[in-house]
């Protein structure tokens, strides 16, 4: 990983001078095991997974254990000018959870309790600081399903989700975060605990001020608590693989299986940078011996005994037509998984060529082939390696960029390729951020893409409810 | 129906006076055919079908033809200071496009263009005139399906769809209008025109404000344009019904079948008092001879070829685990619709016996029966018969209040007994609406399940967006 830049914007609100004041405070609302002032350990919690998001070192870093505690950081650091920059594990892709120097990071991972499962009404209560993968065992274990399953689902937190309205690889049937969340409870930044939303299943009573706050990433309150809507757990599934000796007729394959009415509950797509990272890593074939193919397609359908099979049979037929080079259809459970795994692996396979730096790039489905050739291009142009995975199912790409954290010209070609893939994907009718959101390091194209009244909406509502600025100053969105 | 109350609340805009100038203006806008000032003409856009709340005499009305126009009349109006009203086909339940005196109500319905189908990336962009009914038939011609399909769904426009966050029957499974909204167009109150959202599956790029527009019932803006997702055409449903000798066993029907996993395509209750009014006015038994049922639950699954049928019947044994007298399931599309002819005729068929108010509480699934006997309690009491119809898979119930609006003392029962459902709601973890929003006569139903927290927000939006309270005065909640 590249050495952190550090953060260029002074902290929004202005400091009082008396931080030791603030401090006393702090000790007095959470105790000494649950502040650290030691810059030795603050500096662990500056930064989230982004390496060129700009960040800064938090004055302090609290773990509060319930909402009063919360409430009562928010007041004293309102009360002392300071700012607040509200985080999860730090998993996030953006720079949203970075903080900014002299601020206060309140992290949320000691709030980490189920609090609450209701079989009878297909819902849970929980703190924003769960394991995504620990709540989605245990709504399993109750026969239940909760569906956002971002990559990092085995350490990202709920609350981390929320605020970036996470999505995942289940999204092209079930949705993403904002469609399971039913209510919350938030801090605002006068301290004041807001409730919104309900525990039924269709409501409207007032503005959707749930759906408001998910994605808000931390610049509107603090998350407390969730009430997520669970599904029935999906039948097994089957899993359909096909090979394409070019991206074109991948992407001709989704969107003739899109016309066809399919619903599958997963399709991915990896090119062969992908593939032949993968393969290097794990030091196996997926598809077995042969040329490596210029994109590999996965999908899944969980629709039931035989429904799920004809699903895959006609996805499979939909490749085919579009001149698939292999394809094969499986129910074996162990077979989809392991092909599910090698997409998994990608990340982790392209961090052997270097430093890797995921993008997210969400484009209408019938552009997909064409964001991989501008990758592509880009890449050529920039003699960097890019890697295309994504979620083919509903248009949301990640090309991963690879590059040598230790040399700063290779940096600055990979900052430069991560910004033209987001102009080719808006240019293509697309959006900057499909899934991971804007943070500190896509405020820029947030602002071109939305345009100035939608940015000045987002303006309006951010001094509304937050006329300090005390909320991740400088992230999402110049105020 | 009842006489129209009125206005009481005096127009929030401070009058200039000069109302001469601005009719003149208007004209100038939209041209004569497109203005109406004829007290005879604007009385008749006075109000929607909630014969409760208050309403007054628009000084004009305007037919907007496109976004500039309606830019226009923002503009002039917010110069003049005075209210405006938008308002589609007038069929919402709630007073929200009702008319206060002064204001000019701007009416959508001649923005009634399909703009694009799109059909390779599963969506369509419409103007808000466009009526439910024309989209669905237009969309299901190319195979697609757009889901929210509220029973007035020959007649109201997308747009009040938008405005109210609008259900229906098939939201048990589908969701309702906000799942299906990618992108808006909405002009602000500064004139401004905003556009939201995207035309890709997923985008998480700022503040969700589609969402915070839908379902503000025209406070914050005027929606001139969506983007709207569709599904593929689901598969031809199969049909289950069953009839209770009492309603806690329908409820407990309801429950196994969510505690059992099944997603129904739509699941509808009618109670005994809907069911003899639907069999008096068509002259036929819905379910054959033998005694009234207490209740009747008709569910469909529209999962495809032989999945469909085995999820009817898993929902007919659950049906009969819970003591159903009498279970059908068929395949038979005729007799299908037959059924739902049935429960769609109620509100028809109880105006035989008077004026209908049709209340809306969504409640916990599991508490439904719990509901339908807080209403049949509430009728005693007050002596009018209250008939309980409603969305039995979401807990979305519509218990309709049979009353003469002649007759002041039945009024006032009426009145009373839809306030206290909705208290009963409430208590039962509901929520006071389900799907037909707040308008002008839920506004303290609102304050009270909100809390002052949650208002104040909605208050320090509404001023952040529309300071002037330009858009619909006194609608929602006090400013």
């Amino acid at each position: 990983m590249n050495a952190p830049a550090t953060s260029a914007a002074p902290a929004a609100v202005g400091h009082s001078g008396d931080h030791a004041a603030l401090i006393q405070t702090l000790h007095a609302i959470v105790g000494p095991d649950q502040l650290k002032t030691d810059p030795d350990i603050t500096a662990a919690y500056s930064r989230d997974m982004m390496p060129l998001a700009p960040s800064g070192i938090p004055l302090a870093v609290v773990f509060p254990s319930d909402t009063a505690q919360v409430s009562a950081i928010v007041r004293a650091c309102a009360a002392a000018g300071v700012p607040i920059v509200p985080r999860g594990a730090g998993s996030g892709l953006t720079g949203a959870a970075n903080a900014v120097d002299g601020a206060v990071s309140v992290v949320m991972t000691r709030m980490n309790r189920i609090l609450e499962i209701d079989e009878g009404n297909r819902l849970a209560v929980v703190q924003p600081g769960v394991v995504n993968l620990d709540f989605r065992t245990e709504v399993e274990s109750r026969g239940l399903f909760y569906a956002p399953d971002p990559s990092s689902y085995d350490w990202c937190t709920i609350g981390g989700n929320l605020n970036t309205n996470a999505g995942g690889l289940c999204c092209v049937k079930y949705g993403v975060t904002t469609d399971a969340v039913l209510g919350l409870e938030v801090v605002l930044a006068s301290g004041e605990v807001l409730r919104t939303g309900r525990r039924t299943v269709k409501g409207v009573a007032g503005y959707d001020l749930t759906k408001l706050i998910v994605g808000s990433e931390g610049t509107l309150g603090i998350i407390t608590e969730a009430t997520l809507a669970l599904r029935p757990k999906p039948a097994a599934p089957c899993t359909m693989v096909a090979a394409f000796a070019d991206t074109e007729s991948a992407g001709a394959a989704v969107s003739a299986a899109i016309r066809a009415g399919l619903v599958p509950s997963l399709m991915e797509i990896m090119d062969a940078t992908c593939i032949e990272a993968v393969e290097a890593y794990t030091g196996s074939s997926i598809l077995g011996e042969g040329p490596t193919p210029a994109a590999i397609l996965i999908g899944q359908s969980d629709a039931g005994p035989g429904t799920a099979r004809s699903e895959m049979d006609r996805l499979e037929q939909a490749c085919e037509g579009a001149g698939a080079v292999f394809t094969y259809v499986t129910d074996d459970l162990a077979e989809g998984r392991l092909l599910l795994q090698a997409r998994r692996a990608v990340l982790t396979s392209l961090e052997v060529l270097g430093t890797w730096l995921t993008d997210d790039v969400s484009v209408p489905r019938t552009e997909m082939a064409n964001l991989i050739h501008a990758c592509a291009e880009i890449a050529a142009d920039v003699q960097l390696t890019i890697g295309v995975v994504g979620h083919a199912g509903d248009g949301n790409m990640h090309p991963t960029i690879v590059y040598d954290a230790g040399d700063p010209d290779q940096v600055a070609r990979a900052a430069d390729a991560f910004g033209r893939i987001l102009d080719a994907g808006r240019a293509l009718g697309g959006t900057v951020t499909g899934e991971h959101g804007i943070g500190r390091i896509k405020q820029d194209f947030l602002a071109r893409e939305v345009g100035p009244v939608a940015l000045g909406v987002h303006r309006a509502i951010k001094r509304a409810l937050d006329p300090q600025d005390l909320f991740n100053p400088g992230s999402m969105f110049s105020r």
